[in-house]
């Protein structure tokens, strides 16, 4: 029969608990932490948290995270306006926009198909890539390119596929970011599924 | 040159890395989780960190987290009041209160000696440990044992030796937690001071 904890402590340890990958253990550390820490800390915390919920929306054009309708990148008019990335999570835009390889603009789609989950093609921003891509292509200048950039998974490939059969008739190319051996890794340890898509996928030097 | 990011979302990174054990990536993860959470989950974290700070305060007799002047621990009449369990840690507290072994008292340091960290005894709250003891020896009931139970380290052992040396005078026994091989562990894989302690620590069966 353990002490009876403390009513804020068990609400903090538990609010910190059901955030993904924070276990119990982790939980518990968080809060002593908090506990002990300077004042600020905990009320900054607190403060960042609602200010999220705030003040954050999603882009209505591209559903990215934004602090205004549109997000910064579809605010940019120095973006190739023409050539859209398809990914499935904000995040995905971010390591995109690190490798300042991209120029154009974006489609999030907050996931990616799977019926064992229960996502289907209307739980995503779909409806509304395929609408962005009618629109240009009915306003005479239709996408040069969308590419899709969902993750090298089962549900990545299938949301792929499902959206390459889709827009292949209102846009200029429909193209798939390249999968195989990830840049410093070894060829000894890849797995098979890797190894295949790395011969598919091989250039002429 | 990446997209600029939000400040909000920003924020909440920071705010969420500056947590020991989260690193800049596990923040990214927990803001953009937040982001599409059901509003209340931020909304009840950010409550419940504010209420830690407010609600929470230290117990005034062994410094272990409370919520009145008095923890519950020490406020329980059936506790012995003669046997008190040093520790580094609320956290401490709450690992032996799970073992229902221990039915005394507790004082809690909130840390340990290092010099090397500039933490020295006057940092802990170790003048009000020895304040308990004293009180207690000239009110004619000394306390029956006083237990060591800072972590096996060298900090945690280094401040039980100088706490040793304090209360050896004015309570019954100063007692040390046993050092040896935790249980399920392997003899093969125990380091050498382990190994060691276990051995100084054998006892007749």
């Amino acid at each position: 029969m353990p002490a009876p904890l403390i009513e804020p402590v068990a609400r903090l340890i538990e609010s910190f608990a059901r955030l993904p990958g924070i276990g119990p253990k982790t939980a518990q550390r968080l809060t002593y932490h908090l506990l002990r820490a300077p004042d600020g800390e905990a009320r900054t915390l607190a403060a960042a948290l609602v200010a999220v919920r705030d003040q954050v929306v999603f882009c209505e054009r591209c559903y990215n995270i934004s602090d205004a309708p549109l997000c910064p990148i579809c605010r940019d008019p120095n973006r190739d306006q023409l050539r859209i990335c398809v990914v499935e999570e904000p995040l995905d835009v971010l390591a995109l926009e690190r490798t300042g390889e991209f120029k154009g603009l974006y489609h999030v789609l907050h996931g990616a198909i799977s019926p064992i989950d229960g996502v289907g093609p209307d739980r995503l921003k779909i409806r509304e890539l395929l609408g962005r891509a009618d629109e240009a292509s009915r306003s005479g200048s239709p996408f040069d390119e969308v590419i899709l950039a969902t993750n090298p998974t089962l549900e990545g490939e299938a949301t792929a596929m499902y959206l390459a059969e889709r827009l292949e008739a209102v846009v200029g190319i429909v193209s798939r970011i390249a999968r195989g051996l990830p840049v410093g890794g070894d060829l000894e340890y890849a797995d098979e599924v890797t190894l295949i898509r790395a011969l598919q996928g091989r250039r002429a030097v």
